[in-house]
């Protein structure tokens, strides 16, 4: 496995590092950021929380603008950020060149619909090729937690509802909650997954939390601002609340008065999500 | 005066604002952008660090991506983040369109040379106008201080010591030292300033500070990462402590090990930067 290093820099004693490589499941070379912590720097192996990011991003948005390094390198966290989608020539992106499909909104899934279906393997990248590669080329344990943002919210509780045994924790900041409900997501599905809508279910955090086998359960923590512009049309947290209901989750989701969906609002209260991950990572 | 709304979001309790003015100074619009913190929602009124950013910046790179809030929010600071120059159309740029001159690069002083003596009165700007709409729509006091990087640490040194009366302290991240000895400098004072070095010497930190008065005085820290690739041609800090022996000046210059010239170093020793102008701004 080639491993290019893109950049390297010191922050908070520890280290930002972005490499590229070529990857099995998204066929094109894909690039993720990481931030190891300085305890990593005598030998230390830390466990990882995976950031999934939202419409639009790549892996620098969450590393430059959420402010985690502080509480990370306190508590001895190593962060991983992968891009949003695969890139590069022969990549499909969406006809009309919209944000929110193709290029930078890969949705964390797997595609089955010509042309998508080549290079579009995001679901079987985030779960199973990235972490491997992590584990075998960085100072990390095999303990993992995952977060994410607006559809990388949507990533994160989908990926630890259908992956109990692979995260301790899973969080998320303005999480596209129930997509099959909502204009990005019924995009997103229809043009990756197609028009039958029984796969589209096995990608619905909200439909995967109501289902949610007792033995499957994890902490999970969702944090959502009042006055996000994508609330009623595109969030949906209510969705959430009602599946945790169904299925007796225990999802604690506290809606944030004044705050937006912007990386102020995540930077705001990422450092509550380090130390909630944190408390499942160093007991197990 | 018109003062214009452009954006507004939440973060750690207080406000992140930007906003838009015709500026008497620039002879153009000019944008900034203000973090409020909570203890002005109950109408008490703060001290206010402006930071004056780098070669290319907006006033976006700092309040995105220094994790300065939570810090300032937590020890009542609003920090007021200007432009590095002046924009718009009939804005004159660098002749060759690099990033060193012209938009973006300001250099925070008043041009004499045309066509840049237009609009390129950033000095002007910085040390009167701003902080007067600042004072007057606002809940700030007039205690202030002044941080920067880089092309702004150069500009928050050589402003400080030109106006120590209006400045209980300051700091810098990576300046240009000694701008008249640097390719960087050189480029900018020939353009902005012509051929007559004594004008140049009025905006040349280390020159200021070798000929600083006891009474003129100014708490001051700098951070300059040993990593950073602009340090020997551009920076050069040793200039900076040859002057403060020379003056006797209270200067503190921290080498650190390992970083380099971006924002994963700034994030790195914000806190430090907050908490050494809070120990002047809340006694003054």
């Amino acid at each position: 496995m080639s491993l290019e290093c893109l950049s390297s820099a010191k922050s908070f004693d520890g280290w930002h590092k972005q490499y590229s490589h070529p990857s099995t499941s998204t066929h094109c070379n894909m690039r993720f950021a990481i931030y190891l912590p300085p305890q990593t720097a005598t030998g230390e192996k830390v466990p990882v929380l995976y950031w999934l990011s939202g419409l639009t991003c790549t892996d620098e948005n969450f590393m430059q603008k959420a402010g985690a390094f502080a509480e990370a390198a306190r508590l001895g966290i190593a962060i991983v950020a992968p891009d949003t989608s695969p890139r590069g020539e022969g990549v499909a992106d969406d006809p009309e060149g919209r944000y929110d499909f193709g290029l930078g909104a890969g949705f964390y899934l797997n595609a089955t619909q010509a042309p998508y279906n080549e290079h579009y393997q995001m679901y079987d990248y985030i779960v199973h090729e990235l972490p491997k590669l992590v584990e075998e080329n960085f100072p990390v344990t095999s303990t993992r937690a995952i977060s994410g943002h607006s559809m990388g919210g949507h990533g994160a509780l989908m990926i630890a509802l259908k992956n109990p045994e692979r995260y301790t924790s899973v969080s998320a900041f303005s999480p596209i909650a129930n997509p099959i409900n909502c204009p990005w997501g019924q995009k997103a599905f229809t043009g990756y997954l197609g028009a039958d809508q029984s796969l589209w279910r096995e990608y619905d955090s909200s439909l995967l939390l109501a289902d949610c086998k007792p033995e499957d359960r994890r902490p999970a923590l969702v944090d959502q601002g009042d006055a996000d512009s994508f609330l009623t049309e595109q969030l949906k947290p209510e969705a959430l609340t009602a599946a945790a209901k169904k299925s007796d989750f225990p999802l604690t989701l506290r809606m944030q008065s004044g705050y937006d969906h912007s990386y102020f609002f995540i930077s705001s209260f990422i450092d509550d999500h380090l130390r909630f991950h944190h408390q499942y990572l160093a007991s197990s």
